[in-house]
């Protein structure tokens, strides 16, 4: 069995990195930190785990030697102690954002922050199994996506990397559940305010951009990403609409064709369009729990527009549940093991 | 007083048209329809009614004379019998699709059915108080558009009419509510499947396309609309995030000048920009009831996108809100007559 | 005009309070406190009122003299101004619990601190205008009921005044919005969690229970009363549930007979017993925004249990409304004035 | 591997019911029966088994012979049909309620039809493993509970058992989700009717009192039952509010010792009363998808009432996990066999 520990696990993230590694078969939770909930167990915090579990929480000072290391900690908090986590784990998958982008610069202009381990940022291999698997499975350090990119990026990656669109515009109209926030209350996140919100919250200038085109760009170097980020009255999921260009003389064909050759031996991507049904295109209603990435598209007919959807749930595929997969890979486990929940319908 | 009846009063738009007209100062309610029925009190079908009215719903066939008559009938239903209703009333107000566009042409593409009356299209009056007053306040006859076509007008009108964008691409990303389905209950309707989805239900082809370009065109003939159209966990609202590129050069200033010019003195648009609370950009949840259309808007730091946002109420400002305000402006009683409820906070 | 002035007017019941004062044609808001946001417009905190009113908060202690002085105030502090209050206005109406109870010792037995000013409690009289309109007439200073009291009292008035039901037991299931729980963030309001909670929050030992059976007693002695509330996912609305038994020989009769006796001439409350139709029963759904106290009842065929249910607007005949209707009372004014809004459908 | 085939696998408790099976161990799913889908895949009904099985309906006139049978079909429908599945089955799991009462004249009271198959009534075992795993294990045939009647049972059992409350009244206020209304529409399940309800659909009368006083008589004949049901907004999951009244001196250790005696081996059964945290009773909101039975109970510190708080999916534990449950002991495996998901948090 390989022992693994989690960094900050009171959070949403955590609470389903917890639930996946619990009734993972090949691998046994050594330790969980959370400062706030030391000595409790893991059940006060996340209630779907009473019974399941004794597990109680430890302070990040008692963290003792393991295998594999998850990292849930605020964006900057990492860094402080990444050094530390390298030296106690035999591989760290980190699922905040400090080690995501392609350097320092990128760092610095969109987190607005001194980067604290410049020299480790390379050294990090950005974990989406379904683009670089070789990678992650020689990796020694992860960074995991965020929820958004994730999202994006395998959305547009086979219309990238298959040259059927435009470079610009690109357009990502994301909708985004309450979870994403995080379980620290705000005025914002009040139940009053929050439900039923249909909220502009990141019009434009969204962080995600900088992961986003940093890893499209290998594909094609021109490409250039706007999003805009609106919560709605979901708590778990993300659906991105992609508003895109095809290039002059791209047939459906094709379309299905860079479709299949990337995602048709993916375990956790499903391609979506169905002429009939109530769910035709991706939807993250029936995705809560699951390490699903569906991927849908549809083009207009007036002009060369063709929208792409994908749909993921954001503390599954869109973090936790992926980060498993990365670990799967790095441990040579097959890729699906622990991630076999196919999701609830209705819900 | 101006007596008022309507045609097809057990729909959700025609239970907001009997709620505010029962309150206006000015006007009687002088029959409502329903076919089905016909007999009862409106407040078996419109609970909120129930000890604030005592009407009860009459069949087609008895309609007789009014001064104002409003049409709630489905698409394609209020061409055969407008010949009717026009001799039978003073003023028409058809709140369906069937007089909205610009030629017998744009119907049968959009709608895909033989025009019964082609020679009466042009006598309608496409009805958006805060683009053509003069013409409804000297109209016979009006066409209330679309709900997700004059929310996307409004939210493009400043923008187009002062030149401000390229002519395309235009993106509108719709966020809908499910009471603009209807009261037919159907399988996509049914709560267990509705409930917090978030589905591609039009991602291209919406007919409101036909409507949002006919307007728009008189001021830029350029112009191309993409519609993908989204829908979400509320009962009611729209919120439509329009990606589009400004022209080489303009400003803010020159933004916030076109939007005052446009809409400083229309009692029913506010402009919502907000550096600080929760609610910095337009919202529908906050609309639940109100006739007002709120508008505000940010531009991307990196390139030359402008994200304009703007939300309605559908079943108010997005139909019956804005038939009360065209009668309001074609019986000469001020445009906000009956139409003050500003809607809840929080909700 | 009457100048009414509004301590703590940014919480959830101060906002619905400036709604309708806002659009009362009776009184002018003289001026509205906020510690937290002296010097910004109510609009930056209620968004409903942005473009409806220039009104801005200001400090408690810039408090003016004026005619009517709401107060609302947490728990406990109310007390601690309420003199300099009393002096300041001719007629003051506190929404919250202080001068709620009938004594000293039951303030301090339900809420468990000592009261400052047990001498007035006796001056203030509790203002539920179904039941004691001629002593709010002619009252000086008003406790309004707590929200889930007044919906309960009204609900059990007419079954215990008219001697239908056994004094024991009387088990009031109460279903409860998020709003109730007020506008500052806490972990339990967070979106995420609070989302379709079902959450028994209060099982027994509930506060509410001193008011209730405070009123009722005055009917019958032996009264008393059983509390379970459960907070469910809506954000504006109580249910009650109440489960009584009839004395034996009760007929349906002579309920209908009580009901009419009690509530036949009241404009704010509607009896909902309906044969047909989706809203057979009262329902907070359909009362948001209005005043409202829908009542209903069904009798048990096996055996003498009957079930009644009651609802309103918790923020609406809650508080803020049934304020106002007191306000009316007060000032000789029509009692509808300013609460005509009937509620939206469907929403 | 044993062979399971289900009758009506195109409704909610249906699409579970294969979710469950799917990822059994044990079980190889022979065929599902859909009149409307036959020849269909099932994930066009149930989106989230797309990907996850090719398995497509069949007609029900298509069954050939299995080990174990589900039968899902409406009431009254599955006794038509029981003689030819008991021939075509080696055992049989009714979902329905068919063959759940004690006798002919109990069905005949309730359900207002003659029963066809009065002979094979007591041949059916009543499925609920927390009270009769003998009887289930050595069943032939066996009756799944009502979704309400299993969560008021196993609410009501150890106190009834135990003798700990009197036999009259108990109070059970039931919440309900709206997929027990199953998954056909109708214009009271409509999404802009049903969102956010709160109504009483059941106030008296409801069908389950039969089952459980069926049940709960055998510990205690006096034992009497009154239920009110209201349909609240979500849609998996029942809380049941039980208010019951102990008997003289029973103390805490008393109820302690009666819950750990029926259920500290129970391994679905989890007894949730806690100091701290957000979830300290009995939730539904955290067991959609697991089949857990949670527990809870307060005492009302004036008086002798008890409430007694139980949660279910209703899906799940209350249909078609339990039946899952059940066929395990029938055949021998581990009754946690297939049912592990513990159900997510936050959701």
């Amino acid at each position: 069995m390989v022992s693994v520990s989690i960094i900050g696990g009171s959070g949403y993230a955590g609470g389903e990195l917890l639930r996946i590694l619990l009734s993972h078969p090949k691998v046994t939770i050594h330790q969980v930190t959370s400062q706030k909930f030391a000595g409790l167990s893991v059940g006060v915090v996340h209630p779907n785990l009473r019974g399941v579990t004794n597990l109680q929480y430890c302070k990040l000072e008692e963290l003792k030697p393991c295998d594999i290391l998850f990292v849930g900690l605020p964006n900057g908090v990492s860094m402080q102690m990444m050094e530390h986590f390298t030296k106690i784990a035999k591989k760290v998958i980190d699922l905040g954002a400090d080690f995501r982008l392609d350097s320092e610069e990128q760092w610095n202009e969109w987190y607005k922050t001194p980067h604290l381990l410049p020299h480790l940022i390379h050294e990090f291999v950005y974990g989406i199994p379904e683009i670089n698997s070789e990678s992650i499975r020689h990796a020694k350090w992860i960074a995991g996506p965020g929820c958004e990119a994730i999202c994006s990026i395998l959305t547009l990656f086979p219309f990238v990397k298959h040259n059927l669109i435009e470079s610009k515009p690109i357009i990502i109209d994301a909708k985004m559940g309450s979870s994403q926030a995080g379980a620290t209350p705000t005025t914002s996140s009040a139940h009053a305010e929050r439900s039923r919100a249909t909220r502009s919250y990141k019009p434009t200038g969204h962080r995600h951009t900088a992961e986003i085109e940093g890893v499209l760009s290998k594909f094609n170097p021109d490409i250039k990403i706007d999003i805009s980020a609106t919560a709605i009255e979901i708590v778990r999921g993300i659906l991105v609409t992609v508003h895109a260009f095809l290039k002059p003389g791209i047939s459906d064909k094709e379309i299905w064709k860079a479709l299949r050759a990337e995602y048709k031996d993916k375990p956790f991507v499903r391609i979506v369009k169905e002429k009939h049904g109530l769910y035709r295109y991706p939807e993250p209603k029936i995705l809560q729990g699951a390490n699903f990435f569906d991927i849908g598209w549809e083009r207009e007919n007036r002009g060369n527009r063709v929208v792409i959807i994908g749909a993921i749930d954001n503390l599954v595929k869109g973090t936790s549940g992926n980060g498993v997969q990365c670990m799967n890979l790095m441990c040579g486990f097959d890729e699906k093991t622990g991630l076999e929940f196919p999701g609830l319908h209705p819900v």
